[in-house]
């Protein structure tokens, strides 16, 4: 039997009732390091709930040698990870990959930051469109792709949550402030490919632009006792100090008017944003 | 001091640690019963598990009296409901409410079927669009909206979760068979509305169709371990015995190879969704 755990969004105090029962049962737990960190907490603390060691793999470990499904065959497996477990597509595959060779499998949900953070937002869940992820930019990486995601997402009077990219092996955790530069770049990249129409006047590649006057949310470790939500536009966030990781940012489409009152009183935005809904 | 504690997806094993021991020591717990009920579970395991009784509030002592936020003036007062707390837009204007009478707040999160659903689909969490619901029809009242809403993500290559309607104080739960010949009716009523061109040919007032060849998933119970995950054209789902509340629905947009796999091994999906990927 492989069971595959969530344990939610912050700390170890995070994973369910039933969650914590199978980690105590099972002959074996299993934690991938790269999809499993807990912010609040750490492995230890999770070892001494369940009274049992857990045993970290590394990605080859998980992805090539399927380790905890060869062991799932005989004995009772459980794979823990951060957050719900078939957030991560790596996860479904397994699902896949265990169905395949026969073993039993369970899926035990923990609180995501995909239903999370629009809820503390303040946004309405149904209006959300398509979730963006911001990279870490390298050399020759620097995609415009979440920034049309949102646009796209605005066209359709959708808001965006926007996810900030983890390289949990470096240690690096993206914050607000380098998501929102990077979105800034990209809206100058574009701005600097605008065209010349015949009469040698500008014309902007997208219809519309998110600039330094655009409303945004940022939200920083949602789950825990000090979670941060802050809205402003986003030359006022972009420097603002949300403290340690996770984060990210929820950018709004058109507001409802119960939707502006809550980042008012809430999330501290500027009382200005009520006249405008 | 007011907590927001989200009972997670199914039973009464669904609440974190972190939920259970809030409960376990705040003076009063509150359940509003028209989003709070648990299809697993029922209130009094929920008492036995924290140990005092939980008051149960109609619609009125919740919306106009907001009984809860006065009590919590000078005692520490948690609120359930299923899920996560801030899914329901009622929650994020308790919060509103209580920040404004100057109470201190604290959300818990739970696991809820808007990251769940789309995880246990198998399709992946991040190309889904809006989500809709679909209502229970009335004399003068059938909207199309549900129909339009994943047209709308179909035309942006995005997945729909299709929520169901719910009359907990009728204890009526809309099954996904109800659900898609909501959406066949819709369509029905659509063609029934094509237009004639010039030439007297037919034009449909839809670039797109949902019929009863569109793959659809049906997924029932989500968090518990009797979940149901079946995908196939709505014309075979629509019949199909899917057991007890809760139910939801996926309509996917175009499918990547991972997602078809996923469907055809664990959600029984023909084989011939294989060859269109």
């Amino acid at each position: 039997m492989l069971y595959f755990v969530g344990l939610g969004l912050f700390d170890e105090k995070d994973i369910s009732l039933k969650g914590l029962e199978i980690l105590k049962k099972v002959d074996m737990v299993f934690a991938e390091f790269f999809t499993s960190r807990l912010f609040g907490s750490n492995f230890e603390a999770i070892e001494k709930l369940i009274g049992k060691k857990i045993a970290i793999l590394s990605r080859e470990e998980v992805e090539e040698e399927n380790i905890f499904i060869k062991e799932a065959k005989n004995k009772d497996i459980a794979l823990i990870c951060g957050g719900d477990p078939l957030i991560a597509t790596t996860h479904t595959d397994f699902l896949v990959e265990a169905k395949k060779k026969g073993i039993a499998t369970e899926v035990i949900h923990g609180s995501s930051i995909i239903s999370s953070a629009p809820g503390i937002s303040g946004l309405q869940a149904y209006k959300f469109g398509k979730v963006t992820t911001i990279p870490f930019p390298d050399d020759n990486f620097f995609p415009h792709s979440p920034y049309m995601a949102i646009l796209e997402n605005m066209k359709n009077n959708a808001h965006t949550l926007v996810l900030l990219d983890i390289q949990a092996h470096k240690d690096k955790y993206m914050s607000v402030n380098e998501g929102l530069s990077y979105l800034m770049k990209v809206k100058d990249e574009r701005n600097e490919m605008s065209e010349r129409n015949e009469n040698n006047e500008e014309i902007a590649i997208d219809e519309a632009v998110i600039d330094e006057n655009t409303l945004a949310i940022g939200i920083a470790r949602v789950g825990s006792k000090d979670v941060v939500v802050k809205a402003d536009k986003i030359a006022n966030l972009i420097d603002y100090d949300f403290g340690g990781p996770l984060h990210c940012i929820a950018i709004p489409s058109k507001l409802h008017i119960v939707e502006a009152e809550y980042l008012v009183e809430i999330a501290s935005a500027p009382k200005s944003i009520l006249d405008k809904v």
